[in-house]
């Protein structure tokens, strides 16, 4: 495999119409929540209404005793938990509670909301107003939701085997942390004695859960069958996942589930998760019924994965000719619930755009009284981008350089080693960099605006991108299409974008190829929409689908000229003989008489692809602070995303104004309020602010295309680079106009208000 | 390819609980009729009340302007007719006009319950009611619903088109005969000439309609999208053919429509056409909303293909030797409404257990105005068996030879060229026929039953078999399972013959796999359930998707010992190391590993395979008949046919014993009682009479396997020969019961009682 750099493409590289489109901008695309079946019956989930409570008692007997309750499920339901005392029990039991406990509490509710039973009746209503019928018996316990107060010594301790780690073996004097990972380049003194004393700064910051605020609710329908076969339709970033977790905690083979997926209201990580399904299982099997269930947005907020809230404490050492000696961090992440914040995403990638021989990161996983953190677009990056590029932006301001400038004489480049020790290859760094200098909004005058404060940032970003297995499964009609099956989810377009690199191998017109999604018992296994890998790895597992294709294509033309295959060509949608190039069969001619020389043309591949190539990402933002009221407006916005090669530049630009938004939304606004026994405030997208379009220029997006030498066409991925810069260029742009480094998120009107209050009393 | 003929196979020729069986008996199992979609309308069809019309208007404008009519559709919502003046557009311009008016008629109505026009509305009910406001003006013609009637010289014309052949060129003196087929082996003359001329007879034979019989009628639901795209939901005999079907007549590519195999209830040929799809299609397009439509069972007996009455003069001469010199036949078998009779299959059938050197078969194909005829296992096969299996008999008789003996002497064998030109691969004539001679119900007496009259009856006979296009996509599970999707529509328990196969190949438990049917856009095309083909075909593409897979399982091998593929064998259920046979990897251990060595293991197939092999069947019968009231019990029956090889023996059981039961209904009971004006008088199943398991004893199923030389496997098919020799075998009972030649079917008690009285008469 090579790569091809050339734009000399037929496909790629264009701007189709979605696949999809006219279904969904009709509204005859079928999201979870559409699934009707015949007798389906409502699930609806008990939740715990305290934050920290142990499970004393669940009585279900009133309810199973009225008749209009047709089931009733518990955590006595899920999977037995494996033997605790056996030789390895310890961690097995540990992790299958943990996985189990997310599902439906057992001893403990470790946040509010957390589920605790559920039911199913003829109507959601129904299904809602017999939840009372449940009588459980709280004894509370103090809550802990604040990752500073969760690493206290004597904070309140959600689970006994994590205290034991942090506390025993690892001496962290607190209770509450799960996990400890650490990335150590160099000599972290000696980098720092090589700065100049007065150019090494340490700051902190401090931010707030956010919620990734996608539309659509979580979901889930299930029919747990006599033959003992379950199917579940639901909206996910990835069925084969859900599939996992589902046979998982119902201690089934995932030869026994199938998940059939459903249009997804977007997800931004934040439906990685299962959390209805095993549920809506159960209640199935108990009533012989489809069950459907779905959450409400206060559900949604206050019950599945936000990102965390965080504390980070960061140093940057530089000479006084810019050149970073040394950067440190320690990280403190919230988890949530249960083990697993994204502090890993941060310490890989918040200094990866740079080439630092000395730097030392240290992430914490911490857990406390949330819902469990789940990913958010380049989970942890933009927290730690947050820290390293407001760092950067003070000293290139301190020692009167270009902020550009600065990173660009620090740029990482191939062979360079980043934090996680991964070597780069190609990668796009410089070129990210250079688009920011030359581009006209970053040498443009930023201009006035009456009364208010204008100012610009700038800040960098990198997510590592994943891989994973996919595959597809094409197969040509007579009509001379090619009806193309995935296995990735598309959120943003991927049907479209995976299409064109099958059409592209196979010189047809994307039109022509009708993609669409297979459940989990049509397809491989394909890892999830998820990591910016979609156009990645499904891609590329359409690319061997169509080679597989024009093998057999070539096989074809052979009978119908009765000749050897190695006689013949196929390229711009020919097949030609080599030693009579006036023979000539097009790719329609040859799909019509499919059937007459050996049967339908079918390709298949599986693929779990190496290769993956890291995205740069860069903001300009210049925004407008209101000094009155603290109100900042983002009044211009330029965002940089390497895409490798843009398959089809239009969700590019998509992903990369998307991203954006998230991060300006992040960055100004967005909170989860919690009360001081631990209730989210704001659990209604009324009270959470998300910025609208109303809020916001249009987000000017550049696309670079710097091509992955590890992919076919070159592509890199780009759905979460573009969230990483955002946060610290908002911050900068702030620093800009009101003159105040801002060390917390959201920065909104009040602590505008307070740095200008602060600044002015200093 | 070789055929393997051992029985040392591990899943082949066992008997394994089928897939979809608790599916099936716990009423899970999703048929047609069980659709049900969000916003769903109903569709209902006018259909003519007359056998014969021309329609001189059709007014929709009152159905129109009623508030509950969601959509009206007639034959001018189908694309439009060719061009009949264009360069050969006559003949496409006929042929169209077949193909819409089988949906919709145009300018006549050709038979009572012909398609008129349809509407939709919210329910069925009032779609029913609304109807009536659909005013159609009919001009009243004479009918014909009889196929000696339909050919006499001033017959009623039914098309124009036909009449023209029929008189025109072909001078037969009929407005209605569509077509005449015409095969002839050597010299009738001199071979009729060379018999005995005492022992060449000619006989004639009557036989009325019957109907397949299935348990559930038609159905179809349709969702036209706004991009164009439709959906089709039904149950059918072949999804790709109602997808086809469905383009053709809506003027779409079939890239446009997803057709989605149901379950389906029966169809022994019926359910190959496609009558409410797109009707439910153009409903649905004009109202937006999806719209389901299904046929009562008077509308399934009036309106949809039977199969045919028959009038068929066949005469044989022999030696006095039991030679056979010649054999001739004129057959004539009614299409129904539109050209197309199964006149074809009897005439390539109807001798091929026999080595003759001379024969002359003339089939005429007759057009009348009933519903159009469609296939019936072994289309008119069982026809053409009945005149020369009962002719035999007679001359058996005469010169005192067994009944096999004299069959024997003639059989057909390798090397032997059929009436339609085949010359005989390996064929099974011969282990049939001895197989009926040694069983231990021929060798029986036949014993006695109080005042009743017993007989028994023997009878031979064949069916070629299909192929056609297959595909099959095979993907390995982590589990180390396997998901298949096929393309065959299951009737009759396909889905676990075809899983048998592609276990047999990677010797794994055919619980293992998961079979299911893919929808048009998830599979490649694959042709009818009908021909018996599926297991040949499919099976075929199983083995073939099977060995896709197993190359994959030698290269992951290959992968984990860092060795050449060529150093592996796959076989057993592991790969080996040829060097280390010590080295051991299991199918599930690979299967495990999968997304570590390269991706998910994804096999697929397409096929379209020669070497299809027919199938010799027979049977023994013994009778009761009633002198008192001429009804006749079959008391015992043995039933022969050779599967080639049985891959799922229950299965071929279960084909015999339905084939025998649905030729001894033909035989004895049913027909289509028709009136003067063209109506059918028993359009309900009280009325049309199937015999059901309380008039018939255990058929005793018997399966021969002569391998077919042509498949992976041997297989040759068995869905329709043994509904071959039923009709003969009963009538020769009956004959050694009573004593009479029984010339017409069925030889219900009426019938039998006037043969009776005619005997006592003469």
């Amino acid at each position: 495999m090579t790569t091809t750099t050339s734009d000399e493409y037929s496909v790629i590289g264009k701007r189709p119409i979605r696949h999809d489109g006219v279904d969904k901008v009709t509204g005859k695309a079928l999201y979870g929540a559409d699934m009707n079946l015949p007798g389906m019956l409502y699930g609806k989930m008990l939740r715990s209404p305290h934050a920290h409570a142990r499970i004393k008692s669940i009585d279900v007997s009133k309810a199973l005793s009225h008749p209009g309750i047709k089931a009733v499920v518990t955590s006595d339901d899920l999977v037995p938990l494996p033997d605790k005392n056996a030789e390895v029990g310890e961690d097995l039991y540990a992790n299958m509670k943990y996985v189990r406990d997310r599902i439906l509490a057992s001893d403990k509710a470790l946040f509010k909301g957390h589920p605790i039973a559920a039911v199913a009746a003829s109507s959601l209503h129904e299904a809602e107003e017999l939840l009372s019928l449940i009588e459980v018996e709280y004894e509370i316990l103090e809550p802990v939701t604040d990752v500073e107060a969760a690493i206290e010594k004597d904070a309140p301790v959600l689970h006994d085997s994590i205290a034991s780690f942090s506390l025993g073996e690892n001496n962290f004097e607190s209770s509450n942390i799960a996990s400890h990972d650490q990335y150590e380049l160099g000599d972290i003194d000696k980098g720092f004695s090589e700065a100049d004393h007065t150019l090494t700064l340490e700051r902190e910051f401090r931010t707030k859960t956010v919620h990734q605020g996608y539309i659509e609710p979580q979901n889930g329908t299930a029919w747990w069958r006599a033959d003992g076969f379950v199917t579940v339709w639901c909206s996910s970033q990835g069925h084969f996942g859900i599939r996992d977790a589902t046979a998982t905690v119902l201690g089934l083979p995932v030869s026994k589930v199938n998940v059939v997926p459903m249009e997804i209201g977007g997800g931004f990580g934040g439906k990685l998760p299962c959390y209805l399904e095993p549920v809506a299982a159960l209640l199935s099997k108990k009533c012989g019924s489809p069950v459907k269930m779905f959450m409400t947005r206060t559900e949604v907020i206050e019950a599945t994965g936000p990102t965390c809230g965080s504390y980070v404490k960061a140093k940057i050492g530089i000479t006084n000719k810019g050149k970073i000696t040394a950067a440190k961090a320690e990280l403190y992440f919230e988890a949530g619930a249960f083990p697993g914040s994204p502090v890993g995403g941060a310490t890989a990638c918040m200094l990866s755009p740079y080439n630092i021989e000395n730097l030392k990161l240290d992430g914490y996983d911490v857990v406390d009284n949330k819902p469990k953190t789940t990913a958010y677009r380049a989970p942890g990056a933009p927290l730690g981008a947050l820290a390293i590029e407001t760092i950067l932006d003070e000293l290139a301001e301190i020692i009167g350089m270009d902020p550009i400038e600065l990173r660009l004489l620090n740029a990482a480049q191939e062979g360079t080693r980043r934090a996680d020790g991964v070597v780069n290859n190609k990668i796009g760094m410089i070129e990210t960099a250079e688009a920011v200098r030359t581009h006209p909004h970053y040498i443009s005058e930023k201009g006035e605006s009456g009364n208010k404060l204008r100012g610009r940032g700038v800040a960098l970003g990198f997510w590592r991108n994943n891989t994973g297995p996919a595959s597809c499964v094409a197969v040509v009609t007579p009509a001379g299409t090619v009806n193309l099956t995935e296995g990735s989810v598309d959120i943003g377009g991927s049907r479209t974008a995976i299409a064109q690199q099958l059409a592209e191998v196979l010189n047809i017109p994307v039109e022509d190829v009708n993609p669409q999604i297979g459940d989990t018992d049509s397809i491989g296994y394909t890892s999830v929409t998820g990591g910016s890998g979609v156009a990645f790895k499904s891609g590329w597992a359409a690319y061997e689908a169509a080679q597989h294709i024009k093998n057999q294509l070539i096989e074809r033309a052979a009978v119908v000229w009765d000749t050897d295959e190695d006689q013949i060509d196929y390229s711009d949608g020919f097949a030609t003989h080599k030693s009579d190039p006036e023979l000539k069969l097009s790719f329609k001619e040859i799909a019509a008489a499919s059937n007459a020389t050996g049967g339908p043309i079918v390709g298949s591949a599986g693929v779990n692809p190496g290769g993956v190539g890291g995205s740069y990402s860069a903001m300009i933002v210049d925004v407008d602070v209101d000094p009155e009221t603290g109100k900042t407006d983002v009044v211009r916005c330029t965002a940089f995303t390497d895409a490798g090669k843009a398959i089809h530049p239009d969700y590019v630009e998509g992903q990369i104004q998307g991203g954006s938004v998230q991060g300006i939304g992040w960055a100004l606004n967005e909170e989860y309020f919690m009360s001081e026994d631990g209730r989210v405030l704001n659990a209604s997208l009324l009270d959470y602010r998300m910025p609208t379009s109303l809020d916001l220029p249009m987000i000017d997006p550049v696309v670079i295309e710097v091509p992955n030498p590890g992919h076919p066409f070159g592509v890199r991925g780009v759905g979460e680079s573009p969230l990483v810069p955002p946060l610290a260029a908002v911050a900068n742009a702030i620093h800009d106009a009101i003159g105040v480094r801002m060390s917390e998120l959201p920065m909104s009107p009040n602590v505008i208000l307070n740095a200008l209050n602060n600044k002015k009393n200093s």
